[in-house]
């Protein structure tokens, strides 16, 4: 690769320019991005340059679309246009059925394989931008691409393969599922005023999610409702289940297919860290 | 204060002595437990002798009942009959209403005062016992007695007073609750086989709780039942609203009224702990 294009140079793309110029690439790094951000990834030597969109992806090997997942879809056809042919496109969106079926009517020159880092930070911008941001965490692809895996296993990010549909059922459960979780008990301690005199760390813990900002979800929230709301309905009619014999031998079933559920998620979670 | 008995030498018995003794207590610290668990905490000098009930409760001037909530109520006439007049009779039991209720039909020689340390580890046992479990969490009494506030104050604990019926009402919303939503969690996420490759530590985060014990939560479930049902209620009426409404505005209005009161219960957190 002599060229890759960072669309949205926030904490994400900021944060994989950064990785791909640690593991070595040479190339150049240009930039698409509001003024301000520019202005910041330029000054923190996040991009080597900015362009527009047009003459950034016409010189580029590589795109990396970085913005929220509606604006990721709506970008999808400039790039295509100004793409050369064979262009590596991807992107980071939070879940990938939208984006993957908006990249089959719209991708004709380019090459798009849909992908997702699962990594994060409180704070968002391209101040927040760091090289070791995708270090051992998952990074999901919706397909193969030997260039783009290599350069996946160099920033040190595990290369999980899920197609889109399977992306977007997992992570509804493992990701979407705890943050409303978060969203709805939030207010229910925070109703109670002397709770907070008793609240220990399972309280913060399972309350902190609750600042996730709603512009990144009202598009996640969009672009899976149906895994979503699946999700949703089998944790509800599983605390259903729980309330109905909290105090029978069937709760102590519970809790031990949890204690087993938890160990396994954590013995898998290893095996696929080593 | 010249003797302290502790019924119960685990984590929590054995983490008040050890406690009491960092403090400056120079009285004797008399252990009833188990003949295995006596052992240990003669061996780690956590107490300084073991007695029968009868003979240690005899010779206290504080009676610290660290057991299962169901085994303190069992204790207490027990406690009772061996009891001088006026003694200092307190336990760290879960919840507080059952005891309170238990207590107060047969204490009459002692003083029962209830208490919770909000406190504790993912290990139990008296191996576990550490003098400083106690420093800077909450200690709720049930009711005010200034030598027991002064020993809570002393081993660095937060003291809150609060009546058993608040009490479990709070512990519902901020404990009982969040451990419930883990063990319902824990097996929707566990039934995902390949969840683990893309898990982060929000699903690690609200599972953790999935690994507390059975035998503890019983005795929580039989003697919070109330209060946890209708916590449970709040809080599934409130992801059901969520389900319904997840793209609409309404869900933006639940982000930011989650997001007000994490903050809010991180700020009155705060300002309890100053």
């Amino acid at each position: 690769m002599n060229a890759v294009t960072i669309a949205g140079v926030g904490l994400i793309g900021g944060s994989f320019a950064l990785a791909l110029r640690k593991a070595g690439f040479a190339g150049r790094i240009i930039g698409v991005s509001s003024p301000a951000t520019i202005e910041k990834a330029l000054a923190r030597e996040v991009i080597d340059e900015a362009l527009s969109l047009e003459l950034a992806v016409a010189a580029s090997d590589l795109v990396y679309l970085a913005q929220p997942i509606q604006r990721i879809i709506e970008m999808l056809p400039g790039v295509d246009a100004a793409a050369r042919p064979g262009t590596l496109i991807t992107d980071a969106g939070s879940t990938k059925r939208a984006i993957a079926e908006a990249a089959a009517s719209s991708i004709r020159r380019g090459r798009f394989i849909g992908g997702h880092p699962m990594a994060g930070k409180e704070s968002r911008g391209v101040e927040e931008a760091d090289a070791d941001l995708f270090r051992g965490r998952p990074y999901v692809l919706t397909s193969r691409e030997p260039e783009l895996e290599r350069w996946i296993e160099r920033i040190g990010a595990r290369l999980v393969i899920l197609d889109p549909i399977e992306h977007d059922r997992l992570a509804a459960v493992v990701s979407h599922l705890p943050q409303l979780i978060s969203t709805a008990l939030a207010p229910v301690i925070g109703e109670e005023p002397r709770a907070a005199s008793i609240a220990g760390p399972a309280a913060l813990d399972f309350t902190r999610l609750a600042f996730s900002p709603y512009d990144v979800w009202a598009d996640i929230l969009a672009t899976n409702a149906g895994p979503i709301d699946a999700a949703l309905g089998v944790f509800i009619s599983r605390l259903e289940e729980l309330r109905t014999t909290l105090q029978s031998p069937d709760t102590a079933r519970a809790f031990h297919r949890a204690a087993s559920a938890a160990r396994e998620l954590r013995r898998a979670s290893l095996s696929h860290q080593a």
